[in-house]
């Protein structure tokens, strides 16, 4: 089964890969799906947040890294994914998450919305917080990969100046 | 009795209409009061919403549609309103509608908060997803009115010029 | 408009007193429906939490006290009421109230299931924590009507000889 | 890929029946784990809610219904399921839910937690406000399998007699 | 400041410890408080909850275990505490534990609700659950102390003679 | 022991006010910080924010108000508190806060999280909805303090022309 994990991963944390190495255990190919458009002030440009996400995951086998725009659901149907995974940390996740699987069934039911939870550790990571906890000064090398920690320094420098 | 159900409708969703004829059984006429200023960045100019609102409830009667401005209480007084009629679809919305319903209770303790549930196959759908989808290049037919979704067509194309 | 406000009022405390006293000034007439079955160890047997209700809202008009048993909703149309009242407090709450309200509606669509939210100071009584404190000798009288202050008195002497 | 999708069914509703369907098009065999121990009280003993499941799965392939008591995740490993499948129908659920899975993961990291929302006009049917319907005489077959009405009124016939 | 962190303890697991050892970190003294009444039917009698509490918190200063009865305000009263400590794990405790706080002024407004948040690793272990895996033969030794897993076991082969 | 309680206080209301207040009964010392940078486009200055949140404390004895601009956990050390006091009023609010606390923790693990509940009367007050009333013409005085109640009319009357 292919499964399609999308997402602004703006930046990628340790939830996500968490959430990605067990996926890769469950099926033959996961396809991380990295948006373009949902967010109207990313953080990193499609084409970086692509690159961090390649490094954070470059140990996993089975994982391909694509950027899209448009519906999620026809990106599932062009990937060939039978379900879209995604990750549930906390309450008012799962409200949204579950107002986008109904529509997203609307769309087209022959998808499915699959959900994994984190591991504890994780469960209470955000990309929001990370970036304001760089933004801060702050150490982030708990929570992401060096490559991304890396890359929010040298944005949060780029700002400042 | 006469209820005032406020919102910004940006836009009406089977959702809402499903509610709205769902008062009118209960009440003698129910006041959609369309909020000119709630959101810093509607999709669509107030006199745009009251008309697709206005397209929407065509087929129910005992309903009048009313730009508004200004506190929410003081329009159901104008109005002759005795309580205010607010959907719940989730926990989020109930968090934010508790503290709606009791600031406005004490703004003026007469005007009563009314609740209603939207039917299931209406109980996840919300404007925000719709204009996403819309936006995306998604039939929103299944959510909205036929009218409705001629106009969302046309502003995701002017969108996009 | 005639509404059923059913519960098991076991007993009845100033949360519900309050929604009631709200409900007569939005209906013609508000029926409170004192469930026999619902729960399997109730504090009070029925005949007494009916006394106690009548107690508690003896202020009040358009008011009738009557115990029931069976569905809701054919208590409802047994009554004429065209909507079933029920009060919020919180998210837990809700859940179990969207539950309801949605199989009640299945099982008849003429009813409407509606919902008030309590006052600030009642939001947080619950018929449970007033009889776990009535238990431990605390006083209870700023949450219950004296009548019912007194029942639980007489309850819990009896229960601990 | 083998799922387990544990669970006291008691009784086993369309709610349950809709998540097997869809797990059947995500996996290659769907095991229906039905707990003999978790529930004191069960309304049907274990053999009575496998009857009931096997009834209500008639239609579907790859699905395969057995009793288990003891840890569930031991019965996943002696299955071989890679994981086990949870519904989510809402927040209450999910809470509970994000413990058992955190608590599994612990005894067992080789299993995951899987996670399907069931369609939208399912998801605020119950197993225990089902019963509740059924013992007061309610019609639940919008709810459950014909069996399962059938079994519900015999029970709720010897019940009162 | 003295502190007091009632509860049933039935029994102490790590995420009770855990809570413990930090407030140690912050008042001059922490009682805790052994609920005798609090639940029905708990698996451990009251002077066997305290031994096991005693064990769990032995290398900790500044700390005392009681068993006491009654309200927890007055409890408090009686050991001179000025706050009640709770833990917060999740939704669902927030809501019990907002009216349990609010309750608790009503009958005292001396004595504040104060509460903490376990570490994320016990975020998800509640005692219910320990109970669980422990009757059906699991192994506990991650979420407790070996004293309560010694105790468990035993509970458990006692029960299944 | 000195607690840290930081916020935006865009103004402060007396919500907390309500919650300074009763941690001055707990502790030493509260150190008020207001973050100049949390938010993007506050409704006042940071020094306007400080000068109101002093009018409104200023009752109250062993309370020091300073801006602050960088993490929370660094700000705590600085001013030698033990840990960050944060009011929890609602299940969105302690979502975040967990999220928050989650992560400050692993910043600085010896700086606790602690959390207070308002009074029930402003359980449902939020600094975003007193400004919203404020800027529909609506009286906050039941919110707010007078100094911050002048101060929004005169930003609102700015606002207008």
């Amino acid at each position: 089964m292919i499964v399609l994990y999308p997402g602004t991963f703006d930046p990628i944390t340790h939830g996500h890969t968490d959430l990605i190495r067990r996926a890769t255990g469950l099926c033959s190919k996961v396809v991380i799906g990295v948006a373009t458009s949902k967010k109207k002030d990313p953080c990193f440009p499609v084409e970086e947040r692509v690159r961090l996400v390649k490094a954070a995951i470059d140990h996993l086998d089975n994982v391909e890294v694509r950027p899209f725009s448009g519906l999620t659901v026809d990106f599932a149907r062009e990937v060939n994914a039978r379900a879209i995974l995604r990750g549930l940390r906390a309450v008012s996740d799962f409200e949204y998450e579950f107002q986008l699987a109904s529509m997203n069934r609307n769309l087209n039911p022959e998808v499915e919305s699959l959900f994994l939870t984190p591991a504890e550790e994780y469960a209470f990571v955000s990309s929001t917080l990370v970036r304001e906890i760089a933004r801060m000064g702050g150490d982030v090398s708990h929570f992401v990969d060096p490559a991304v920690s890396k890359a929010l320094q040298a944005y949060c420098r780029a700002e400042q100046t």
